[in-house]
């Protein structure tokens, strides 16, 4: 059965002692925002998570969502919890206080995020896309639909939705076909059809609002001739209640490989009232305001999903007895085996779950910090250079930690055997649920041309080097340190080799930008496996300052985890380099008829 | 959809050229087996799991089998599809001719498993099993076990199981509860119940022969008191044909992440008779007789499922038009966007399917090639030499091509982006068939064991050097050959710091077993990349010499891909000779109850 239970000791090693987040209750507007209010969140977002939305987990897997004449209902049990979640005020955590938010820093949003993904991904996309709808509206609506909507998103009793895929477009946003006419009294009639609508119907709230992507008559070709709508489900009334339906309906559901209790919709528009959101033809604009933070919470599910793989994992292995240990001092002559986790390789697997999980959590916990800073810091250069961090890590985040969940996942069910192929054991759900992840938001081939394509050569370099410079003079300090030689070592070794692949990617990819297209998916992880190495370090250096306090077994399994990362994960930094260097040339050879 | 059409000409490529299996058929025995025979079976194969299982394959997945108070149905079409199979005359192919089989070799046996792999692997099971019944029965039944039973598993209207798991018994099959008692009359009572039955209970077939392990009162303990027993569902009457109901039932099915279509059942036995075969508590080794025919079906398995992995994905990527090509000059100006096929990261996810299906078709043949020899050959060291090889080879070829299976289907869902995520599309049931094979028949760590644990020091390395020792002589000769060396320099390389690597472990290992244990799964996969390497040398040797012919682009396409593998899979082995060299310590240093 999947073992879960919020990894608080964890998430406040890397807020308090790593991250130093007590730093953003100085932020003009954080002033509530200490460890302690943290910590008290945190604490019941543990207990919402673990009792009401794991128990959940299995049985909507199992049961799926039900679609009956362009009606949804959720599993059984998933309106009940939902409402708890919001009666507790989970969806107003990070929002505005003026719509009734509760304007509590986007890190706290980040970490309660990751207990939900642990617990449910499913029932968190719900929410999720919600918030994603209430960013975009946030930032680019008028007065006018802001006094409307936001307060009732902000609630929970409505919801959102992000309607971009079509059947024919999916990456490729420019080929849209779903169209906007005016009405003359400043709505517009939105027809076309839009797939793999997250959270597209259901019976969770009151009101759903889509916000669409589709072009006006006007509209330049491409991707520069998209515009955003806000259309609700129920139009509202004068006093704010649903009224009147719209013309969207739901066409059918997907049978999907997993999120099965997430209900995944074709909608279709027929003329429905849409309301602009933004400028016209800039949509896309608007759009990634919504899908920059989609993109840090699907990293957040791959986070997630890995922290209870892993706690699955352990718990089988501590209990599963299987042979003896190679070791016979190790083994326990009271039984007729041995727990499996005295053998080596399901230590490797153990171990590969736990020092990327550790490692991931310090860095999407520091994008979510540096998301903060780079809204309320009160310099403008900081916030700058914290929005450049964000802006480079974003695929780093969305792309690493998704297929490390996968992975996670998937080691989980490796430990378990046959077992783990079994579905009431619960392991091989999480696969199919991680899986998705490393798909939606940009597939992770996409997030990896983001990052050689668009942020590497960003101003010059400017977000590359946001992230080089620290890195550098880090390196440079604790090469001083002989206790930490055999990490920063091995890190150093690394960081040397993502930058001379850096400097090679962007001077190839200038005169071709196939060679970067080539480099991009080895290049994503190259750096990944600095910044977790980055990460490693840094966790180290503050474990080694606390190895004679109360909690040195805590601590010296940081250094031991951070030991196996340097030692078995990091050099895999070596292949890459050596494919990086290899070039392009070898796959665009063989003519497309050749395959 | 899922796009699959028998690769003949690739098969072909791999048996003629490479293999030069024509030599079969100066075996006695074999006189039949050539390359003509060989290609009218493979016509007649390639039609049946195109017309027949290849259709069945999603529906299969989407009804699952049927259970009811101890009867099991499979999904519609599946009995019609099987009487097809055995009047085809399919589950006689590599059988004796002494119990109505053809008598063919077990290379165009593992050619056809690889075909029917690629269309249903669900299927495919049923049949496949049987074989394993038969291949145990064959060698160390009685003459008499051998008259009432084989023709019937020839002829396939009775089917077999192996009858291993328990509960509480996997990998550690010492632990086994199942006991035998002797009834007095030669026969016995078996009572227990065993897990995790593939094709246990259905109804295609009007008997089933369980091969069941279990205990006899004066059994030894553990591993070396354990004895196989044949129970069949029905006992035969005089007549032979199927008559009173033993006490064998099935309890239930498992619900799975996939294999579907694969009754998996909990089998129950109740002082059900069954009768020896072998000596009592030999059976082990009746039942690796078994396991390792098993295991290179199981690798068949994988290999099946990544050719289709890649057709559908190719199909896909050359259909699906999204964005333009970074190169202008490769842009189609009569589209609104360019098929995905010409995007780098694309092809990078095809050309990794392709690189490993090639090499990994070209090692598994040659492991069928030479078990052939291993029989049949008649110089006894010949024979021992082929032996030698198959043992050494199994569990790489089990789990290399497996976890490529499954990696290939992962790549295959990843190039359809969000379609690959749908049922109806049929990849995503490829990466679900797929997880069990690097789990089933001892998972792919226990491969790796058996590799580092036993197959490296038995004969005090004598199965290592009859790799090692051809190997070398191969990278000497083809060292001279200019036009080789872009091949033969990274795989000299990998091949150098394999040996270095093998004799690190051996060395170590010999003190300290927890320390190969740390290896074993790091080296089964840097072992496997040479063993690739060496066949993608070869394969490239062949087409080298016909480039000149009709068929010129089908010898480039050989050159360009095993260059791919090369430059872009091979390097993976520097990074795991590193994991290696760092040895097991950091594995094994955290007390478990630090985890």
């Amino acid at each position: 059965m999947v073992t879960y239970a919020a990894p608080l000791r964890e998430i406040r090693f890397v807020l308090n002692e790593v991250l130093k987040a007590d730093q953003l209750s100085a932020l003009p507007g954080y002033e509530e925002a200490t460890p302690d209010l943290f910590d008290a969140v945190l604490e019941e977002a543990a207990k919402l998570c673990v009792n009401e939305l794991l128990p959940l987990n299995l049985s909507g897997d199992k049961e799926g969502c039900h679609y009956e004449n362009g009606v949804v209902r959720t599993p059984a049990g998933f309106k009940e919890a939902y409402t708890k979640f919001i009666e507790g005020g989970w969806t107003s955590l990070s929002c505005d206080p003026d719509f009734g938010g509760q304007g509590m820093p986007h890190l706290l949003e980040f970490v309660v995020q990751e207990l939900i993904c642990s617990s449910n991904i499913s029932f968190g996309m719900y929410p999720g896309l919600s918030h994603g709808a209430y960013n975009s509206l946030a930032a680019h609506g008028s007065d006018e639909l802001k006094q409307t909507y936001l307060a009732k998103i902000v609630d929970g009793t409505w919801s959102g939705t992000m309607c971009l895929t079509e059947p024919h477009c999916g990456t490729d946003l420019g080929l849209m076909r779903t169209k906007a006419e005016p009405r003359g009294d400043g709505s517009y009639s939105i027809t076309g059809t839009k797939i793999f609508i997250s959270a597209g119907e259901h019976d969770l709230t009151e009101n759903i609002l889509h916000l669409v992507l589709a072009k006006l008559p006007d509209a330049p070709p491409g991707i520069k001739g998209i515009s955003l709508f806000l259309v609700p489900k129920f139009l509202p009334k004068a006093d704010g209640t649903p009224g009147m339906r719209n013309g969207v309906m739901c066409g059918s559901l997907e049978h999907k490989m997993g999120i099965k209790a997430n209900a995944t919709a074709v909608m279709n528009f027929d003329n429905a009232q849409g309301w602009l959101i933004g400028e016209a033809h800039k949509g896309m604009r608007c759009m990634f305001t919504m899908m920059n933070a989609a993109r840090l919470g699907v990293g957040m599910q791959g986070l997630g999903i890995s922290e209870t793989a892993y706690q699955t994992a352990v718990a089988y292995a501590k209990d599963r007895r299987q042979m003896r240990s190679l070791d016979p001092k190790k083994q326990d002559k009271s039984a007729a085996a041995d727990p499996i986790i005295v053998h080596p390789d399901v230590r490797r697997m153990l171990m590969t779950i736990r020092a990327n999980t550790e490692a991931g959590r310090a860095l999407a916990y520091w994008v979510g910090m540096l998301l903060d800073l780079s809204h309320k810091h009160p310099d403008p250069e900081k916030r700058q250079e914290a929005d450049d961090l964000v802006a480079l890590l974003t695929p780093i985040v969305k792309s690493y930690l998704t297929d490390h969940g996968f992975n996670a996942a998937n080691l989980a069910v490796q430990v378990h055997g046959g077992h783990g192929y079994i579905h009431e054991y619960g392991v091989e759900q999480l696969v199919r649920d991680a899986r998705i992840t490393q798909i939606y938001e940009g597939t992770n081939g996409i997030q990896a041309l983001d990052l050689v394509g668009r942020k590497m050569p960003q101003n010059m370099g400017r977000l590359m080097r946001r992230f080089f410079h620290p890195v550098s003079a880090y390196l440079e300090t604790q090469m001083e340190n002989p206790a930490m030689l055999e990490f920063i070592g091995p890190l150093a070794k690394a960081f040397g080799k993502l930058q001379m692949a850096t400097a090679t990617i962007a001077q190839k990819g200038f005169t071709k930008p196939e060679e970067a297209g080539a480099a991009a998916s080895d290049y994503l992880k190259l750096f990944s496996l600095v910044a977790l190495g980055y990460m490693w370090a840094q966790m180290v250096d503050v474990a080694m300052k606390n190895l004679d306090g109360d909690e040195k077994a805590f601590y010296e399994a940081k250094i031991v985890t951070a030991r196996f990362f340097m030692q078995k994960l990091l050099p895999e930094h070596a292949s890459l380099f050596v494919n990086i260097m290899a070039g392009g040339k070898v796959l665009m050879e063989l003519p497309a008829e050749a395959f």
